[in-house]
């Protein structure tokens, strides 16, 4: 037990406040959590991810209980679910009196992806996020998949008398979805829409084959984010998406960048 | 004159498109560019700005021209003031046949400070955005201020017989307003809402005012964005702000975070 | 089977080079990989490195084979461990015929802490590199510990009548040792010797603690590298050693750096 | 005049040190500085200068005193040229009793470039460092460049019947040399050994024109290294070099990367 003088420190956060401003959001950030995620192919791998936890204040209250927050994740326990995310909402807004609760998680994600002709495996490296919020009991979720890809430009081709300049891009797949989807499914609807996806492992076969791949299905960076929105328009669990793409062109110094978001007409949010 | 064989290359980019899937953003990121920008004490000072560029496209658009976006950059000139951003977004308009085109401007700015109590002189950095959209011929302009600076924390202060921790934070505030304003009152505005400033040049003296000054002065992460909500509220030509405090605490290595966002009553938006 | 024309593509790589130019690494970098390792608390934690492997290449050839690099990686496990990065190095340096090989590991590793009186637990996470050579069969492996501590500055503490400016800072503590050390020794190591360490779940009476312990232990950032420089003078094993730290001062918007470095006389590159 | 109580404030740092170790660097980091520097086009340009200064202290002094850094580097003016970098240094070693110092100064700097066939013309940009020493009274000064490039990858063309993967790669190229080298010069040197330069602003015959230039000039990492150690070498001027290349390869998601450091049979370091 501790001593008396201890217990009894001045609680500074409980006083009330009198400047009569509501805080939106009030945490914190950039913490590092050790987390395991489901996995299609595997059951769950261990990923690595830096958390942000936040709820609003009320006007009366000159402020919140930082501790509470870290507490809270430490006992939710490290499944990256989006049940365990809705469990640790509703655990922040009661022990912070808040009303409404946002938690986000960034993480590194690894496919076991096969080369095109050896077959030779290897683990490509995605990055993901999770963003939730509990607003008085409506529990909304966002998952995005950061997701690099190979883009070859249809100009460049088509005006060219041999080659055509390509590069690394990086497509930022974000939806609401009325069930869960897997990332792993999310990732591959993204992959399908490039000039040709990306390995960590290709023997000359297979680099012949993603060269010719990517030379025969040339997109803009307009394209890819359109080939993104058809499939998703596409898949009736996807209720709401932005799709950002940004190509690393390797003729500018500079990117080269397109925006699609779109609400389905009768989309209305996940609730679990 | 270029030989006809180049002047009739095909335009991929003007083809017609049938995904109908019209583009909210496309255009250039990341582009770095030497820029101008008006300052109080000495009519000027140079810079660098990462800028972004980009329209909406039509579903019935393949493409947009990217090298367009770079030369109306190009032709508007060096200068970082409210009134070129608004022609550059006329220019890019016009030419890229858009409804709707959006600039962003990421710029490091300097004030010249005199240390508290010395009065020795010397530069502190700050970070600048400019967010500016026209959207079917209205202007939107947002105006942000990322500040450095100390803060205090009440609590530690409070229970502690001696010290108290405290830390740089990073204030990150934005604004719309009804007239243009200058960044330095934006920051004077958040320096004057932390426990104390910051300096780049500090004699003895100055070390122990400014000690001294964050010790009188506790704020936890919400008394920082309150103040500043305050400070903002009075401020007449504020239509619009949103005050985010991030702090890089001394005691934890993730850090403590606090936002506010706040739409005044009778708030339009600023139109030139 | 693959069909002959693929197994006989030309080997590009393999082809003399006349430039009479030798190259002292080539590789793959930033390559991001799911890995394991020992932890004296809990057995082994998984992390996730980004990886560096490169080796030399001798004059007449014109290319290296980069797939082998990311194979001989998938091949050898996901260990993080002394000896399975010197097998990685021999495996490198065979099947590249290389004289000379290189890895390095970058990783973050956590810690469960006890807070300082409420005894409440929490992780803090660090950073930890691998830097691992293998030169015509002589290892060289260096350890690096990136631990964030907290510093009060002593000059304001002397001259102030009351509080200290306090910040968070980030040492870099490099060794070479004679016999493997854990990383939570060096990691020990480094946190005594600064005004206080870190925590990631504080209650009241730990920060009342926490606080306090700082105030009564100010350290300038030359003080904080002179520190860990006695303590591994004292260590034994250790046979050179390199610190840096970094002060985020909360005074300024620049940082305060110290840096020694040390080989120990008697010293000898630790061998396997 | 100040008070007779500050300027007898008590001067830790002056205060002698027991631990026997010197230190090899103490000072300041992260300190962002407006400057110009000379222009091989435009007599000069202004840039921004993130700056490190140090120096060395010895065993016996408890600190070294940070401010007087700063306003070194103030009252050293804004001209970022070699002549102040060896003046600055100067200054720093008297002012803080060191027998060592060093400067290092990381700012972008912008090339005009013309298109390669409309001549439509267009700002790169790059970033460059000066890392200088001054040790007993000999000045060392290394210049680098960091240069964006394509690379276009001749396994791929050799062995794809049609198009090649290339992909935006970086060199950093460092060079002492036995008399001032224009930056302008070092980029050229770098870019002509790349399989096409990098542009701001291309129209359509241009595009045509790089893309077809990549494909008729090949490079792995190795190559390019190789192609700049060539010229490099040729360079009388050039004592001393190091480069590195990488590749953000458009068929992976990590980075080719290739290094070559030489220093010439005769080199002397270049002494003002």
């Amino acid at each position: 037990m501790l001593p008396t003088e201890l217990t009894h420190l001045k609680d500074t956060q409980n006083e009330p406040d009198h400047r009569k401003i509501p805080i939106d959001r009030v945490g914190v950030k950039n913490l590092r959590f050790p987390m395991r995620i489901l996995d299609k192919a595997n059951v769950e791998q261990h990923t690595i991810a830096s958390v942000a936890l936040t709820v609003d204040l009320p006007e009366h209250f000159k402020g919140t209980h930082m501790s509470r927050f870290v507490e809270a994740l430490n006992e939710c326990g490290t499944e990256l679910h989006i049940d365990r995310v809705h469990e640790l909402l509703g655990m922040l807004a009661t022990r912070l009196h808040a009303d409404c609760a946002h938690v986000d998680f960034d993480f590194p994600f690894f496919i076991e992806k096969s080369a095109p002709v050896t077959g030779k495996k290897g683990l490509l490296d995605y990055n993901i996020r999770f963003n939730a919020t509990l607003q008085k009991g409506v529990f909304d979720f966002i998952a995005t998949v950061i997701v690099p890809v190979a883009t070859l430009c249809p100009c460049s081709k088509s005006i060219s008398e041999r080659g055509a300049h390509n590069q690394r891009g990086e497509v930022t797949f974000a939806v609401r979805s009325s069930a869960p989807i897997w990332i792993e499914d999310l990732i591959q609807l993204v992959e399908q829409s490039a000039s040709c996806e990306l390995y960590s492992v290709l023997k000359r076969p297979d680099e012949k084959a993603v060269t010719e791949r990517a030379y025969d299905n040339p997109v803009f960076v307009e394209d890819l984010v359109r080939n993104i929105a058809q499939r998703a328009n596409r898949e009736e669990s996807i209720l709401w998406y932005k799709v950002e793409a940004e190509n690393f062109e390797s003729i500018h110094n500079h990117n080269a960048y397109a925006l699609v978001e779109h609400t389905k007409p009768a989309a209305t949010s996940h609730a679990s």
